[in-house]
């Protein structure tokens, strides 16, 4: 454990979508840095909105006491993106100014940032810019490099699981196809985790583009053996092979005309194909909310008393992360900019084939 | 308890809408029927399809064993109506005729029916044609009269009721309206407990057109008194003043312009009135399977036990029904062709007011 | 709804055990009284020890809201009866006086009590006293007279009904009789419903003193037809017929031999008579806990919001009801001094033994 | 993936206690072997008990198809250890003998042990004595040296943390100490990461023998703050530093002196140090069974996948095990007649240690 003879002082904000864990991560960073090192906290409103606008108050222990468990994030959050979607555009330079400016201000000696790919590299960026930054991965998709986990992603992974142990009866007793959509723009670890979990029939990925052929077949074969009833699990950014083929404002057109919803999409392809009838469910917001599992407290607790012993340390510019079974942390560069996508040759795809599950391909 | 001195026998069949306690029914049925009273039991697959394709099979204890907290009907369901549209087309004619075929063949003394509306409906015809017929109240809905509760309601309740938890957490981080639609065409039961179940700013139910000035007036106070997010809890059927004046063919073009989903069309016109960021999320199917609440399973272990008492004595013609705190029957000609609407001044509907909900006028 | 001129200012407290729903309670009064009726509202903390001790707040908007979903009691709670063992000693007098002045002090129109038998008998004998008195029935146990559901019961059959689910898997898969005991030290109606909700072979109940020969009986019979595994839903006051014959004070002794817990005194003589293996789990506070099931949420609420209209019109010496469907009120004398018992031909336990379960006898 | 030309044929069994996720793995080998590898299998009852007896059966996709979500397993457990306490002893010889000419007679290619320590050193110990064997690591309480994790785990720590999360709302509301003991003999993974998960206020581990000193200055400094009630978090094997130096005869002795669980006699001492109010609940199987989470379910598949490759390639002696993000398997020779406890250093007791948790000493 770290000496330090100076009361440290640091503002704690949370940015992006809402995540199961954000307060249990709080209440991590906080009691740990309260109780542990005597530090002073700054709490920061609606992500880095808060500091463009200067929306901050001290947090005490009653601030952040008994909020382990509850959903959502006592500081709010916001999507704002302080550098734009250029760097160096006019009102990013003002945003970044007045961060710079609010940070000075707070006599902050930290800044710890919660949040996805987006949020961290916001806070790396602001490293660069000379603020001392720590940052927390958040996110229900799991996809930051740099961390083998984020909180959120198991609590997301309880409710599309539940959500498709629900539609499995309705399927089986209605011999229906039922397409149901999980989150997952870009990555789509939710969607196949949550498919192996649930006993998806098929997957679809964003990172796996589909032959809707192979899909008709893999559930003809089925109905042949008897299953009359098939779940397909569709992440938010699943794709065709023939979209996957299109430039991004052809594909933005198709989607208009065809739907907007990939569960739509792949529905109406999967009833005109096999003629069976399908019906689609969009899970949405409901992923994203509330109490958090178990072990997104765990990980997040953790996540939260190690950026605490960062900060104990003077270890800025680092994002904490799991690796394997220990909490470290990275380079706050490592994300940057990124996404960590499914790897085609992961082995939670070999499992779900290997259970019968149709990926796509 | 009843003596009877032949070995009865009945046919049971699941019909409709998937509905949390089906099996649970089922076994209640079928094990006091066997066990106390040996009767001879044969399952019926799909509905009243089944009876007319003649697709049956006798059930034995293994097949209504360890069923009762599986979602889901083990007989498998089908949403045919035999009696067709107008009661005297052809088809439903041969469809009927088939029916009482498949009943005689079969050698039945009973026909025990599990649905809604309309399968207790098509039980009572069957009825009036000759047949013997027992109904029993299922459906998400609770809208079947004669009964104060159906099983699958609470289910559908808690389902309901846990998605609402999860979206306050998001729309409180993110200062946003929520609007989540829940299952019920033509009742509001399940958004109106849901509603209240769930701490719901604005219900909106078939039974109360909506006024969207009422409902913009309502979410603008909560903002003047700093609570910048609020959820919306509306049913399948809502509609508002102006759907609810148009005559049937203007309001379905009405609902085709303007988005399929009422949550969709009353997310556009908060947007509109009040200028706050709002989302939608229809819940759809996940309501509607799985395992049964526990309150649901013993519902419908009771529904199902009254069911085999009532064919023991002979009592055919009969619905079962929860009166208060007893389970009697109603004449099965009660549920037919209507809807038990929630009444405008039904206790649940003050309580609602009385929280500070907004019910849409 | 009454109108009424002059500002009313009435005292809520909670008292007995924990209960799920209490918070939700406490919302639907205070905020139909506060913001319907613009009452004052003073908490009253611990039960009647707040009261006793002088140990109130003044409730405002922000100490009741977002308070719908969470377990416990706001106000806290305590077991202190006032009017004690016996009516007249001197205790008991100090302390009754001491509420009658705190009443006068706070200048209360009205106490609303919410608790079990004993917290509305003690209700009652206030209002003979001369205060006003409203009390809410709530109780895990659901084991008061003149409503016919308290809340808290719904939640704890869920509780109770998903331990039982658990266990099965684990006796089927060890070919194990299992023994769990539910809370009821008196009335038998969470076990009796738990047990029908979760299939159990056995429901032990404090009405129906069992006879372990009918038990072992039962369970041979099981095995013998391959069911090599059964579950024992126990209530906490279950006794054996012998027991049931002894006075109080060989009880208490006989219990104290051979162990506190009736679980663990049934799995032994299960296990002598049988031979079979058994073994004990002890449910216990997890029962009474936690997150109110969402009919519980709604039948709680409704209780409050209907108090406050009794608050409003001056209808004092009531306690709010269900009936039916319908929410009433009592008179507050119904509940004194009695414990509403399962009546030994309740239908429910007709119910479970048409189900093949063995309930003792 | 491998090619394999002539038919290989298994046996598969669990052993031990219950644990969520054995019906998943179990689909996960069979699927897998069964559909991509075209194996033969053989179902064994009740553990090795099935092979000492010859207690087996053909399994078909039937048997596996549907199981992925249910409890307990379908093939039975038990406790058998063949090789007995000491491995030269006459009895233990008969019944290896007899589990070789089993293995023989049913002509197995190999045999498939899913368990915990015991089961996976028994199957080292057969793999000695030349059968072929693969062992998967299943267990609630993660104590398998060679795997990171290992299935039931995850569920059996979302139903303690559910548990704790109920107790929390009763303790604050009575001002109490509630202890509450879950599973966990030798190793406290369990009791740790249910006890940061839940906010536990002491969490007392088997690795960390405690020092009723420090947990009353603990509780009473939490008094002092206007804390009044505290959860305290006790492994099954927690024992105080006095416990620690007895030797095993005295403890024995101890425990049947001062209650046979550690809830109560931590209880105990707890109400006598610091004369709070204080209450025991022991969990019990509860936490053993029913349906597995969504992570472990998830991780049964991808072990009973990997297992079936390990299978087809020939690679015996070996035990499936997870490494970070990877399947792997390790040599089955790791986890035999050890137990992985809890490192005293490990990051989550110095997490829990950092939100104000007294571990225990």
């Amino acid at each position: 454990m770290a000496v330090h003879s100076v009361t440290k002082r640091f503002g704690i904000l949370t940015a992006g979508g809402d995540c199961p864990g954000l307060n249990a991560a709080i209440r991590g960073v906080c009691r740990a840095a309260y109780d542990r090192y005597g530090m002073e906290i700054v709490g920061i409103a609606n992500g880095f909105r808060g500091l463009i606008y200067e929306d901050t108050k001290e947090l005490k222990p009653e601030d952040f006491s008994g909020i382990l468990t509850r959903g959502g994030t006592i500081l709010g959050s916001s999507r704002e993106k302080p550098f734009g979607a250029a760097d160096k555009d006019e009102v990013a330079h003002e945003k970044v100014s007045a961060i710079k400016e609010t940070y000075s201000k707070l006599k902050l000696d930290c800044l710890v940032v919660l949040g996805g790919n987006g949020t961290n590299t916001t806070g790396y960026k602001l490293y660069r810019e000379g603020l001392n930054v720590i940052g927390l991965p958040k996110t229900i998709d799991n996809d930051i490099f740099g961390t083998d986990r984020t909180f959120g992603f198991d609590s997301a992974l309880l409710i599309g699981t539940e959500a498709i142990d629900r539609l499995h009866s309705t399927a089986q007793s209605h011999s229906r196809v039922i397409v149901i959509e999980l989150m997952g723009h870009k990555a789509g670890w939710l969607s196949l985790y949550a498919g192996v979990a649930g006993g998806g029939d098929v997957i679809l990925l964003p990172e796996i583009p589909y032959d809707i052929k192979s899909i008709a077949r893999h559930l003809e074969k089925r109905a042949k053996s008897g299953k009359t009833f098939s779940i397909v699990v569709v992440a938010e950014g699943a794709m065709s092979i023939k979209e996957a083929e299109m430039d991004k404002k052809d594909r933005k057109k198709y989607r208009l005309d065809n739907g907007p919803s990939a569960a739509y999409r792949v529905a109406r392809e999967i009833q005109e194909s096999t003629g069976m009838e399908t019906r689609a469910t969009v899970l949405g917001y409901v992923q994203r909310g509330g109490i958090p599992s178990a072990s997104d407290r765990v990980l997040a607790t953790s996540f939260g008393t190690a950026a605490a012993e960062l900060l104990a340390n003077g270890k800025y510019g680092r994002m904490v992360a799991l690796t394997g079974t220990d909490i470290n942390s990275v380079d706050l560069s490592v994300p940057e900019g990124k996404v960590k996508n499914v790897p085609t040759d992961h082995y939670m795809i070999d499992t779900a084939k290997a259970v019968g599950t149709c990926v796509g391909d």
